[in-house]
């Protein structure tokens, strides 16, 4: 029997990972590790310094949740020492998030923090989410597209070393037309902050901002793809290292 | 006059930083915006669904210093939108991190959250470290090497949508061996944890560990390069596509 991990970054109690741990029942037994609260926009962030709380919400037969205080990737490690202990599970799956982790998004993203931790521990580890911060979002496509997703990474296993990153836009699963393997868009967000000033007439400032985004029309991002209406697929690596500039340094800085 | 904005995850009191202000002073005009408090493991984490505060702490001839209440990609953030507006620093600089930040440390990083949004931004971005978590440490040998990494850059710039993750060891400065470039280690950590019982009878958890190095020997990445008594350079991409598994799995998966 397949053991399947599962966690989120929008907490235990999020619509998103109730679909997801739905969704992937009749693929194995589920063994869920999220976060109690939310934990958007921490990456792959670990809490250092301050300790933490892993606490068994249910135990079914074939569906364990736990909730842990920490952040996604604290998730996967609390999973892989206090739970599989020296066996892996068979695949890490992360959400469904709420809200696009499309272009410069997987940066910051919980989700993927989550996947990119399973990856160094060597779990096959794929991160989903919609293009929509409502957490009532529709996750019906997502289920339909998701389990064509899964069923394909059972036939051909993706490498180690790298986890996949999928993006489904926020429409009806009659009006997706399909899914696309696609590259890491170029974008950036602007106008980050919004300025308030308190009782006191000090500033504060909230994070906000608008996604800009910087790749051509029509090309094959992911942020482009998934605009155009398709699930958009992109594998990320672990090793992030720039092999082509390094070896153009090694021959201009001549160390 | 050159502009160079200085950034961190220990923290703006720390030594790092502060050592760090000296040497780039001869460069240009400095401008630091780090974290009010420790950040480490934040990765590029961001401050959502809490305000966030930015405090004037110092302002001289050729020298401000500002605190920002959250992680260091929102230290970033917050210079690029409320201090430079519009213009780009000439060099981003984050650092001296107290301990290493070789091989998967650097996906927990704080420190090279911090170089990553800057790369995001367009700044060419560098971020040090020093293998030793003494609070205290023996900077000497980071300035000494560190300086002529910022002179090979002002010569020959490295490309942008990449930043330069340099490691020095803790070493003197005579003891040092030299400068290599280096690829970014494949290693994890192992026993992570450290279980603990409060008053009430519950377990919590510290997270610990030990880096388990899954390198051979005398290869050329970060750590090995490091442990050999060189400093190392590791330039990391922000598109962390796997281009190469994504053309495999386009043939394999035919969606």
């Amino acid at each position: 029997m397949r053991k399947i991990l599962i966690t989120n970054d929008d907490g235990v109690k999020s619509k998103g990972i109730s679909q997801l741990i739905d969704m992937m029942r009749p693929y194995g037994e589920i063994i869920v590790v999220a976060p109690f609260e939310a934990q958007s926009g921490m990456s792959a962030a670990l809490t250092i310094g301050k300790p933490l709380r892993l606490t068994e919400l249910r135990s079914d037969v074939g569906l364990k949740v736990y909730a842990c205080s920490g952040t996604p990737a604290d998730c996967v490690k609390m999973a892989m020492n206090q739970i599989f202990v020296g066996k892996l599970p068979d695949l890490l799956v992360s959400g469904i998030n709420h809200g696009s982790n499309a272009s410069i998004a997987s940066l910051y993203s919980g989700t993927l923090g989550a996947t990119a931790e399973g990856t160094v521990y060597g779990i096959p580890s794929i991160g989903l989410s919609i293009c929509s911060h409502n957490p009532d979002a529709d996750l019906t496509g997502v289920v339909v597209y998701g389990k064509k997703i899964i069923d394909y990474f059972f036939k051909n296993p993706f490498k180690s070393d790298t986890f996949l990153n999928v993006n489904f836009p926020n429409i009806k699963p009659e009006e997706i037309k399909g899914i696309k393997f696609a590259h890491q868009g170029k974008g950036q967000w602007i106008k980050e902050f919004v300025q308030r000033e308190d009782p006191y007439g000090f500033k504060y400032y909230w994070m906000t901002g608008e996604f800009f985004n910087l790749e051509p029309d029509n090309d094959s991002s992911d942020n482009n793809v998934v605009e155009a209406g398709y699930v958009s697929i992109v594998p990320h690596k672990i090793d992030t290292t720039d092999y082509d500039e390094l070896k153009r340094l090694e021959s201009i800085w001549k160390l």
